[in-house]
């Protein structure tokens, strides 16, 4: 499966990222670097490679924005999972970065990842030009504020509140829905598809965020510990209110199905090689973890 | 005096940059802004116009990334006064973010406040060209891992432990050295300046940088908490290792001068206007607060 392959190469070049960096810092880049290869899905950038690959067939030229996008994904992990935060003591199967390493190291590392992202946008932006600069310009407005930051901070305010349908779904589409949607314009940006695939691809991430937000919390219900990597049940432990909690559980299987469905006619109408966006679609939505 | 023109343009492009916007995260809008308008001297940003001044006269062209540079700075503030770091309650006089907001608003204020300011200098670049984005790399290069956020990582686990004169050396150079670096090399950068003048006020830069921190250690030694708007002997009470620790208030005193004169006597060699960065180094190096 073509997902093994994206996850491969986007491993390799993370893994080599860091080696030989830092001196009396070296100790944050340790923290980077064991959350970036804690064992991720790599699913942002495999969109962004699948979506790219619709159009042209070198998708290892745009391994830089890919890996860019996992680095910011990690670092919201990392704040994520703080004391402060989630308080999560297990990411992946794996100690999250505050046990392994310790509180201000997490914040650290997680800062140094963003940074970092920024950093290799704005190598490959001087090297690849104006198109390369508008898809780190997408990529850096859907991390922030704007972005799954702003749903990350609905997630905080609302932690034992009830709230109402739409409130949910702005949060999901900030929080899951924003670097997903980057990932997938950003691979038909940079590979040159016109306007109209552009808006189609766009309104394909929507649906696709949407759903993979349905399946995470059908997992958090259902899923098994030890296959997720990490604690179940956490959000109705916590009081969130999640689709599960406010559709019903058979409400959600119908609705990622739905999703899943028109995910899928909108890549058949597009013409291209959709083949690998095909399959993860498919993954994404049936997967067990 | 310039420094005054200068903070009051920053301060109301600031002000302005927020309003509006945010929707269900609006609360960490109003915490990005009550950080960003505390009242912060605008030391990077004036540094930034006075050395593009020296070539240039129309420094608001570049208020886009001096902004920016004061948005890294603000969030290196913000994180820098969490609970797990250095745990203050009282920033330029006023409540720090965490204890304002909350500690997982300060936390996702900080990363909002880093990730914005990489979208001001996309969108600079965009506008302006290749000089703009290489002036944006370097921006992002120096408040990163290998930048300012490797000097606080030194800090942080340096804490409690004595350090030597070089591991000093390294973590100041990073932890103020490298946006004051940013400020006055990009400032140049930005108004076309030579190599041999970029050259020129990469070493002042680093011999200003060095001398602001002395000025610092001074200053937590015998300054006026009313005046500093902060808690004085913070340092002392952490054992942290600082320039007064080190050598002597009175070497302090002399290395401070020795450096001012040294600063000044690049800035003379340089044919320009440098009338405002001279200003800006005699005020930086006898300023009280």
């Amino acid at each position: 499966m073509i997902l093994d392959e994206y996850k491969d190469k986007v491993d390799e070049w993370l893994k080599q990222y860091f080696v030989g960096k830092g001196s009396y810092d070296k100790i944050v880049y340790e923290a980077m670097s064991y959350s970036l290869n804690a064992g991720g899905k790599r699913i942002r950038p495999a969109l962004m490679f699948a979506a790219y690959s619709i159009y042209c067939d070198n998708y290892e030229c745009i391994m830089e924005p890919a890996c860019a996008l996992e680095m910011i994904h990690t670092y919201s992990l990392i704040h994520d999972d703080l004391p402060c935060m989630d308080d999560d003591d297990l990411r992946r199967g794996k100690p999250t970065c505050h046990k392994k390493f310790s509180y201000p190291l997490a914040v650290l590392a997680g800062d140094g990842l963003l940074n970092e992202a920024m950093n290799v946008l704005f190598s490959y932006s001087l090297a690849n030009g104006e198109k390369a600069l508008k898809a780190s310009q997408l990529i850096a407005k859907c991390s922030g504020a704007d972005g799954m930051l702003g749903g990350q901070v609905v997630d905080i305010i609302s932690e034992g509140k009830s709230i109402d349908y739409d409130q949910l779904r702005y949060m999901h589409s900030k929080k899951t829905g924003a670097l997903i949607k980057a990932a997938v314009v950003c691979g038909g940006l940079l590979a040159d598809a016109s306007e109209e695939h552009i808006n189609m691809l766009s309104e394909y991430a929507d649906k696709l965020g949407l759903a993979f937000q349905i399946k995470d919390d059908i997992l958090d219900e259902i899923g098994n510990a030890e296959e997720l990597g990490k604690n179940v049940k956490k959000d109705a432990g916590k009081n969130k209110t999640t689709y599960v909690s406010m559709l019903s559980l058979e409400e959600c299987q119908k609705l990622l199905e739905d999703l899943t469905k028109q995910c899928k006619d909108i890549l058949t109408v597009l013409d291209g090689n959709t083949e690998f966006l095909m399959d993860l679609t498919d993954f994404l939505l049936y997967r067990k973890y």
